[in-house]
Formats: C-alpha cells, sequence, structure tokens
C-alpha cells in the first residue's frame, strides 16, 4: 500500500468541486459536489441518533433502493434536521435537479448536510448552488481540495488522505474527505465522510467491510461525546480500475480492506486532531485488558472525560483523572496493576506504576504533553485485549465556539 | 415537613466543628468533624468507580462489619485515592487518633477525603486537625456551617439544608451538608455528602430508604460526566428523637423517606447549580416517556451534552442541541412528536411542538435562559414515565479551572 497526495478526486473518474452559495455562511465556500464517471457501488453507514436529518434518511433509502449511486451533494452551514416534512421535500429537490443537470436517475444522487439544527433550507440558493458547480467539477488534485474545504464547519483544516494499492494485478486508488470537529462521538464517528474509490467490488462486501471498519477508526473518535444528527459515512465504488471484481474474503479483499482501513483510521485521527477548539490530538492505547470490548471500553472513556481533557490542554500530568476515567468505564479490572506511559515525539515517560504515581518529573511530563499528538499507553495486564481510541482536549474555544454557535 | 435553617447539627445530639490544617490549601478551612452523642445507625452508599479512594473502602467496612458508627473526619485538598498501601494506613491512623481522643472505638470513626489524586496525605497534618477541632465540636448554627465550608474544594458555596417532620409523635429532624463541583456524575453523585438525624430507624430500613431515594436525588445530577473515586454519602441517625424505632414500610416511615428525599434532592440540586465554573442550574422534567427507565436515561442525556451546556452558557435557544441529546440517549422514541419548554421564574416559552422549532422569538428565549435557574420541560407523549435530572452550564471556567487544577 502507497500513501498518495490527494482525496476525493485521486481515484479513476471521480470529479468534485465546491462553491459559495451564501447558505448560511458569507463569503466562504459552503457546497460541495462529487460526481462519478460511471455508476458506483454504493456503502454507507450513519448516525445512530434517533433524531435523524433529512439527507441521512434520504442517503439510508438510496443505499436500501437503488442499484447504484453516481453523485453526492453536500451543503455546510445548516443541518437540515428537525425539518419534518420541508426537509424531505428539500431532499427531494435537491437530487432532482442534480440529476437532471448530470443526466443520471434522482435516486443516484447523494445528500449531506451539516450545520445548524432546525433551521429550513433556502432551495433556491441550493439549486443556484448546484447550477454553479456542475460545469465546475474536475479531477485535479485542486478539486478535491476545494470539496474538503467547501464542507467545513467549524474544522480548522481540510480533511483529505489518498493509498494505492495493488489489487489482482490492477492499480486501485481509495481517496476520502471528511469535516468534523462538533457534535462528534463513538456511536458513528464524524459529522460527513466521503470515500471515493475506482476499485471493483460486490456491494455487499462493501457495506461488510465498512461496518466492521467503522467500529475501529471513525466510532473510536470522541470530541465532545454529542452524536451528531447528521453522521454520514458513504463509500461510492466505481469499478474503474479494471480489477477483476471482489467478492469475498480472500487475500486481495484484505489488502483492500487494510487501504480502506488505512484512509478511515487517518480521517478519523484528522477529525480528532480538530475537534472544535482543540489544541492538541489524543490518542489513547490499551493493552492487555480481558478482551477487545473491555479495550476499547477503556479507551474511550479516557477520551470522553472532560476533566482528562482539560489537564491535557493545561499540560498537566494529572494521572488520577486518567485513573478515575478507567475505573467507571464500566470495565471490572484490577487497579492495583495498571501501569501507563506519555508518548509525545519519540519521547516517553512512565507517569503510572501498579496504580500509583510513578516517579516522574512534572516539568518534562509537562513539556512532553505540549505536543500537539500525545499518546497515553494503558496497560492492564488482564489478557490480550486491546483497542485505540483518538480524542481532543477541551479548551476555552470550545466553550466559545460552543456558547456563540448561532450567533 | 418543616423546613429549618441548618444542616449537619440540627438534629439533636450532633456536634461538628472545622478548621485549618494545611493540608494543601493555604489559610482556609480543609478539615471537619461531625461527632454525635450517642452511637448512630449508619446507611451509606459510595463511589461506583473500580478506583476507590482508600477513605472509600474503610467506609465501605465501617458500613459492612461495625454495629454502629460515631463520628466522621472529612478533609478537603487531597483525595489519599490511588495510594495503595499508605492510603489505607492512614486511615486507620486518622480513626485511631480521633477514636482515642473521643473515646470511641476506631471502627465507628468514618472518613472522607476530597481533592487530589495519587498525593500521600501528611498524617502529622491530620493528626493536629483532629485535635484541634475535638475540643471546638458543637451543636450552634454557626458549628455546621463551618464544617460545611470546611469540606469545600472548588465549590463556591457551602452546601446546608434540614429539615423536621413528625413521626409518631416525635419531632424528627434531617440535616445534611454536601460538596460537590468537578467530578460530578450520576453514577453516585456527589463526592460528599452527609446526612444525620435524630430518627430511631432500623439499619436495614434506613439503607433500603437511601438506596431506593439515591436514584432520584445524586444519581440524577451531572456536572462533568466524571464519576469520582471518592464519592460517599452517609447517613447517621442516632435515636435521639425518641420516637418507637421505625422498622418497616409503613405511613411514618414514608414521612421520613419523603423528608430525607427533600434533604437529598436539595442536596444534590445545590451541587449542580455549584458545578466547576458553572453560572446556572439546570433542571431537565422528562414527562411521557414509555416508561420510568427511559425519561431517566432521556433527561440525563440533556444534562451531560456538552453541546447543550455550551449553548445554556451562551443564553442560546439552540433548541436542536436539545433534539439531538435526547436522540443519542439510548431510548427509541418518536422524535415528530416531542415537544418542549423553557422555563424560569414562572415565565414559561414553547421552544419545540412535534420536533420542529415553535413560533417563539429570540430575544425573549435568550433573556429567560440569562436567570440562575433554568427548567427544560420536555413531553414525549409514548407513555406515563416521567424523571427529573439536574446539571448546569459548560464555562470558560470549568476548563480553567481544571487545565490549572494541580497548579
Amino acid at each position: 500500500m502507497k500513501v498518495i497526495e490527494g482525496g476525493i478526486v485521486s481515484a479513476r473518474g471521480f470529479r468534485a468541486t465546491g462553491t459559495a452559495a451564501g447558505i448560511k455562511y458569507q463569503g466562504r465556500k459552503d457546497m460541495a459536489m462529487i460526481v462519478s464517471d460511471s455508476p458506483c457501488v454504493l456503502a454507507g453507514v450513519f448516525t445512530s441518533n434517533v433524531v435523524k436529518a433529512a439527507p441521512v434518511l434520504w442517503d439510508m433509502k438510496v443505499l436500501r433502493q437503488s442499484d447504484y449511486a453516481q453523485a453526492v451533494v453536500v451543503n455546510a452551514g445548516i443541518a437540515n434536521a428537525c425539518t419534518g416534512k420541508q426537509g424531505e421535500e428539500s431532499c427531494r429537490e435537491t437530487a432532482s435537479e442534480a440529476a437532471s443537470l448530470l443526466g443520471i436517475p434522482e435516486d443516484s444522487v447523494l445528500i449531506g448536510s451539516t450545520g445548524v439544527i432546525g433551521m429550513p433550507l433556502d432551495m433556491e440558493k441550493i439549486k443556484n448552488g448546484i447550477r454553479a458547480m456542475v460545469p465546475e467539477l474536475g479531477n485535479a488534485a485542486e478539486n478535491g481540495k476545494i470539496a474538503a474545504e467547501s464542507i467545513m464547519t467549524t474544522d480548522t483544516i481540510p480533511k483529505q488522505v489518498a493509498v494505492q494499492v495493488e489489487i489482482k494485478g490492477k492499480t486501485v486508488t481509495i481517496g476520502g474527505m471528511a469535516k468534523g470537529s462538533g457534535m462528534i462521538h463513538p456511536n458513528m464517528g464524524t459529522m460527513l465522510a466521503y470515500v471515493t474509490t475506482d476499485a471493483s467490488i460486490k456491494k455487499e462486501l462493501l457495506q461488510s467491510m465498512l461496518e466492521r471498519d467503522v467500529k475501529d477508526t471513525f466510532n473510536m473518535v470522541s470530541v465532545d461525546g454529542d452524536t451528531s444528527t447528521n453522521d454520514t459515512l458513504l463509500v461510492l465504488a466505481n469499478g474503474m480500475a479494471g480489477n477483476e471484481i471482489m467478492d469475498g474474503e480472500d487475500e486481495e479483499s484484505r489488502k483492500f480492506f487494510d487501504a480502506l482501513h488505512y484512509v478511515n483510521e487517518n480521517l478519523a485521527k484528522m477529525i480528532a486532531g480538530d475537534g472544535e477548539g482543540a489544541t492538541k490530538l489524543l490518542e489513547i492505547r490499551v493493552t492487555g485488558a480481558a478482551n477487545t470490548e473491555d479495550a476499547k471500553k477503556l479507551a474511550k472513556s479516557v477520551t470522553e472525560s472532560s476533566l482528562t481533557k482539560a489537564a491535557m490542554y493545561g499540560n498537566d500530568a494529572n494521572f488520577g483523572r486518567i485513573l478515575c476515567a478507567l475505573g467507571y468505564s464500566g470495565v471490572q479490572f484490577n487497579p492495583d496493576q495498571i501501569d501507563f506511559y506519555f508518548e509525545a515525539e519519540g519521547k516517553r515517560m512512565m507517569i503510572c506504576r501498579n496504580g500509583q504515581a510513578a516517579d516522574y518529573n512534572e516539568e518534562e511530563a509537562s513539556a512532553l504533553l505540549a505536543h500537539e499528538k500525545v499518546v497515553i499507553d494503558i496497560y492492564l495486564k488482564e489478557g490480550q485485549g486491546s483497542a485505540v481510541a483518538w480524542g481532543c482536549d477541551l479548551t476555552y474555544d470550545y466553550v466559545k465556539i460552543n456558547a456563540d454557535y448561532r450567533s
């Protein structure tokens, strides 16, 4: 597997672009489109929230009922959630407009929305946006970057990743983009993530791979514990790499799975590191839990602890808050045999030995925590279960962003 | 039932005091004692955290093994958690010192600690504190207030409440004090709460009442989702009211239960309203859920939502975040039939009707949210389940307090 520059247009046959449609933000891009030259096999996972936004319900229907998908229309600023019948109608009109301009069926158009809940979309702006974007669709690296920028809300950096892998003698490319920031929580991690690939793969296999992989990637990310109404992760595969179709679990499809995992994991980590107001990415590794499920619960519990997150913001090696978060995770373990380490840029310090403070220097620990990526590496000595979760620190800016969000 | 001024020394035969022992804080009171003139029946509930502080383990042993309890020694500043054998030994020495000065058995002395995890207690300071307090023990209102002040950490106000109720012709008094602030979460709500009563009551009945009531009071409070290693709620009943002993569920013991509930609920609400950095108390009422368990989950989910809490801080009537938090609570319901209202100081506004924004004025809603106590009153129309939970807003100061906590 080779990591390459690029994102959503790196795979053959995908074009994208973005535009400033003025939906809510002024003077910045807020709509994106992705279009495939040929019909795509589609896989998707969606928010577990009972309150599902209209575009989520639309995409779930496309996934369930359509033979293939070919385009995605995304807007930022307004989430089209809690908007009732009017919200559903907005989705239909959006798909209809894109379909007629692209000459594809309405039910092959996917829709994503992110932003404020409860406000209606101005359909004139959406339609104008689509009309502006269709002639601009392209497959240059710049097009992918524009699309990734256009779906941002409080994100501070566009999030893209792409890889190539040889499948049965053909080069298969997988690229993706995502937006995250707030309302990010393990039960389906990101607000919006789109992955495109030119692989030829059976729909059922792609869907099962995605459902399996999301448990170790997007679902291991937490920014603030709020599971959004709009979370959507879609994978479109158009088969243009020309590989013999993957239709079962074998060595070749395993290579594809690993490549898909790389894309998902990296998009997920970018979302955690760019959490609203965050100054650093936290990676929580748990080793030696009784089993994998326990390891996941323990790792997530630390990423979700407000006290741990605030301490990380203050570069405070407050080991007790980490132990405390492990303790209330719901997992049973012996606290007297826990060890853990802090790690950043190759430097590693033992912070906790057998459930008590290790003999570490506070100033050195604080300097280590000042890095942009910090690993907390935890050993329980209970069994063989391991897991990794990602999160971020809790900062003044998180509060500021979310106290003023709508103003 | 009559609410009276007072707290921990309002019931007959209880004395208390506090002192500045210099354990961690300088120049402020940080140790408290409560002593009963006669042996007490004891009931208690403790943190569900797997990592339990030494004083929690000590108190659990007293509750399990001792026939009665008679004194409580509490320190603030250092939690005596994650301190291993040394922590256990500190508890034994603390109890021993108090017991010998008071002339009571060592295993009738209860211990509470709150503060930083992982640091050892300086036993000379603890013993000096006990020696300073014993001669100062008293039952004037001022003594109760001093004790309540002495257990504060980041609390901004001391928390006390007291009530009187007639039980079989005798006046029974129940008084309590608590400290809360950070590391407050539903699985056993407050860090430390102590309730004293002169009621005569059987131990088993008192324990079962406490376990039942805590589910609707302390366990419905969330400040930050972190369940402490030290959470302790103790009730001491010395029988000095002279009522015929309560030993079963009847009308008289029901009156006592209601009075105990009032004390617990009010201490719990004080903890929520004085959450670290909080500017307001949020009361979340849920009516019409399918059952009580669902109602509790829904109410808690709103109190725990970082996004809702930040919006409340900003006086932002962001109804979508409340709907979103209900949606990811794990409870199934029809989002299209939810209504809810904001309420403060007698003013009531409909914010959400049938899952969509009601026709409310944003400025008026914002003005309403600016009050110190705000109720969010939610109707699901699914069944007969109802519940109330308490929380607070998420503010810059929460982050500040917890980024700098140990410095």
